[in-house]
């Protein structure tokens, strides 16, 4: 760790990840942004697509030229669609600059999940076994080396890092286990789209996705491994849309092993999360609310039994664009680039 | 049915769930809204304490002369709080008044479960057996001759609803059901807390009762009688809280009896539903959004099954204090009259 | 007036303003709903568009086949794109329609006015002159009999109830006056623009139209009118936008002329109006939410004056989709076909 | 400036003011937070009253101790009610603490018109001459000197930003200045008050405090100052109330005096404020929206005449916590510790 900041450079830049990626850079004192990529506003600068940011980032949004982009950047964060990421990647990558990309392209261990579940056939198969699934609370060491770190899913994010310290133990059954979430708007991007108009927006809370979400097969994955299986688990999986800007909130349902106590459950989560900064397990009777976590990359957790039924609700909240998208990409530059992995990230959110 | 309306009185007028009886009593042709009690606010107009309502419903609040409101009042709907009713829902019964009650107290077969549920002792344990449980697509001929009908709680209208026609028809599994729920803000009522002060409930999701919310048990009991037991089933329940005004979504798991096929789910719900106007089964692909009940008596169902994991998914939404209290209870009214059971109640809801 | 119900079409059916005019047309007992157009979702059902009136209104959208509808219809509401109402009224006028339109094509004396105002060229500015601004409280007796009104815009509505009684008795000063406004987003329309994105107008209050909205001409023409001139006034007006569906609020502010006392200006709004059903002067001390006037037809007015400054306050609210579009209509209409104006329309609004 | 920290500590540490004071300066490098007192919360960690700020301030809340606050502070935010923060302040000021106070105190030049104004009677008038109005863009200078600063509300922060290279210039009239101003729902503070209960507030715009708000006569007395002369001006001013949680936008009209071209006003306003960091001057034809200064010290502003009918607009945009309360203090307090007054000032705020 030296005195110079490490340059990065955002492709993708004027989404709302972008945006939040922007936000918080600016803050950070040991990452210099210095690139910024929008096909939609080449040459605008920044402050002009987001009115906010003006004296904060007035940079000028460049068309995608990789070449003068691996020469400004050390790292590049990509937000682009599905399958875009695909073939732009691998260009960075051979340029000799590290990705962090945002896309469902680099997620999965097994190209024909991705597939199936993306509907597209996959450009760069090879890579799939390099790229890091970029959740640090799972992959911390592998993330620091990684050339290329593939940023989860903000609903795997929420979901697994609920399941991880109760999978890891052995204590809920693998099989049965439902995943009931619900996401702000800002989940869906930043669109002109009758469907996230104000007037059809507000006041709504609705299922959406109720079958086949994409991210099932992320987090059926993931939770294969906490599990300690080479295969996915199979999860029920229910997204939701509330009417607020931000933030996500996993209401989990599993069988408890029989022989291990409820009581038990509170510590264990707890223990398993001490040494995390980001995770905050709540005093046991507070449950999450995504107003405590809005604008930051913590992810806060309780957990309970329902010793009635036999089942464990663990819940958890995030910002579905912090620890769900740019926050957490931040945190994984951190340790890629040597800094503490709380480097910039360690702001009060909104709390209103 | 005679040209004559017939009289209604309100006790506990200025809630929520008063406010919304007077609102739809208003544009009622029928029925006639003659007496308004609120201890709060003896002598004002209601159109003071609601100002939307002034030149719609004028009517002075009164206090609770239980003699002048059963000279005045054919039927009486009493919206007290939990306790309360249990002491005047009597005296009211014995001046030959019929009563639909909002408040938990009317709602159990069994008393024990009862006091357990709401930690109270009740005084008139002998109505229960009376008292008829007032969710018309459940008893509707019982409530028609009804001298005493329990409003049902929000929850387990929207629960019950989704439930009825899979567990009638024992296509799903009796035991590990999970309801997990969200309600608009209004389901806390009228008043000064904090905890719904605008800044401390904008832009936040949380749960809140994860264990041992009182309408479990109000669910589980009508949930046994639905599977044709005498014994409640075991329910694993979680409410949460929306941003939103209005409004209750279910989103209710339950396992799949294996020999039955899920691409069947859909007519199975739709057909049992099919001469009730206030359900409304979507059409297959669809999924309830709570804005789109807003204002009404509506319930809207969808039902789907994830093949991969057994999982039957029934979605329900409704308007909490539409379906989930005041409208319910005006069909309940509409029935005890002898009139056709959406009399007053077809206006379309806000939609935004 | 017999007990034939008058026939009713609109044209333009799935704007938002549509929306309220099937809403509110739904539950009229005089009306009937007989034909909806909509160019781009001909053979839809309307509640396929808003699933919310699903068993509340069922028709089938069909296209713009002129003499199907003169057929089908007694009065048509147009509601239309400014320009394209200009030239759809006059096919259906002369096909013996009655019509009522939305757009401002016919709402001006002086076709000059107009086109700078719309920058169009009018086709048929001879039906300037027939046609009758439908503001009831303005010209009840004409729109009574008139073969086409032009439904007021939701600003001029708002602002010239507000000044109506205050103008007439010349009470204040007729230059300078100073109209501050704001709307509720379903203003806008209903569209897929990503200015009224969810996420771009949550916990947004802006200016726009700063300079030279459209609507100040309108207001200037009537407001003349009502001081007794020929020429229209000069009024500043800045319109505003404020995160919620519905709901419009102007606070007008004039110079009081000086032998008028300040104390007298409640009393002489409150008598203005008191044959008016829509217009509800507030007690003194109390001031307009556009939380009481939302879904309905009201106009809340409040009038004031700051003796150390010598400026009158008046304030007023309004349900832009209401008393500001659809509701007036309804209005107008039943003044047309010799219905108490009212009916259909002393429902109360959602108040929470 | 050297490399220690100052010390700060807040008295009224659990308001909304507070809690941004505690937000902003957890995250400044310079300021050091050292004492937080609330009387309600007596011994809790700050993180319990708010969870957002687990792991971010977990400082325990103490009892009013002047001497131990005075031991361990350099500077005292005080954010009391009127009339305490009178009487707390001289105690601290004796005990050798500097102070910025958040309350009306001390802003008045006047002390009658402070009595008037808060119908109070003032205990320690003396010090009025001595407390420095703290908006930095006025009084930056004496601020950076000041033994009490009074932190300016936060109508008058919005207001008298915009007025004033106006009034310095001499380009408006002083007399006939209107200022309509609304505000978020946090401007009212953290309390349990129905009148600002989700139900009650959202989808509702009001005014309130339409005759003789107490900001009123703040704004005249620094208007009157900017104008250059000794008395107060007379204004006239009418808040409202929006559904949002943070922003402040304030719509000024004011006569143009007749030999200014009003089109050089633009470049007027930009000028004076070209070195004005948290100022921002938008380009003609763009308009202030509370949501791009959310989080943030920026105040952002416009302006633009009607040249038919003379009036000058001047729009300005601030969060009523942040420019029009907290963090002014802070950049105040910067100032007084001789940092660069946009110390830990510079992040962005929420955009979305």
């Amino acid at each position: 760790m030296t005195n110079q900041k490490n340059r990065i450079g955002i492709i993708g830049a004027t989404g709302y990840v972008g945006m939040e990626l922007v936000r918080l850079l600016s803050g950070h004192r040991r990452l210099e942004l210095t690139t910024l990529v929008s096909q939609s506003y080449i040459g605008k600068r920044f402050s002009e697509v987001y009115p906010a940011f003006t004296k904060i980032c007035d940079l000028v949004l460049r068309d995608m030229d990789l070449d003068a982009i691996a020469d400004a950047c050390d790292i590049v964060i990509t937000a682009l669609p599905h399958g875009v990421s695909a073939t732009v990647v691998p260009e960075l990558l051979s340029r000799g600059v590290r990705v962090v990309d945002h896309s469902g392209d680099f997620r999965y261990r097994d190209v024909l999940v991705y597939e199936k579940a993306y509907k597209l056939t996959h450009p760069h198969p090879e890579l799939l076994a390099e790229a890091v699934y970029g959740l640090p609370e799972f992959y911390r060491d592998r993330i620091a080396t990684a050339r290329l770190v593939a940023n989860p899913g903000c609903y795997p994010t929420c979901s697994l890092l609920a399941l991880k310290p109760l999978l890891n133990a052995g204590v809920i059954k693998t099989d049965g286990i439902i995943i009931d979430a619900t996401s702000g708007v800002s989940g869906a991007g930043r669109k002109a789209d009758l469907s996230f108009a104000y007037c059809e927006t507000d006041e709504s809370y609705k299922a959406y996705g109720v079958i086949g979400h994409r991210h099932t097969s992320e987090i059926e994955q993931e939770a294969g491994f906490l599990a300690g299986q080479h295969e996915p688990l199979a999860i029920t999986f229910t997204p939701h849309l509330a009417p607020m800007k931000r933030g996500m909130l996993a209401t989990i349902y599993a069988d408890l092993v029989p022989s291990v106590e409820a009581a038990s459950l509170h510590e264990l989560v707890a223990r398993a999360y001490e040494h995390d900064y980001f995770v905050r397990v709540l005093p046991a009777g507070h449950y999450p609310d995504t107003r405590q976590v809005a604008y930051t990359n913590f992810c806060d957790i309780a957990v309970t039994a329902d010793i009635r039924t036999g089942k464990v609700k663990i819940i958890s909240a995030i910002d579905n664009l912090g620890k769900g998208a740019a926050a957490q990409a931040i945190q994984a530059i951190n340790l890629m680039v040597g800094l503490p992995e709380n480097e910039g990230l360690t702001t009060a959110g909104g709390s209103i």
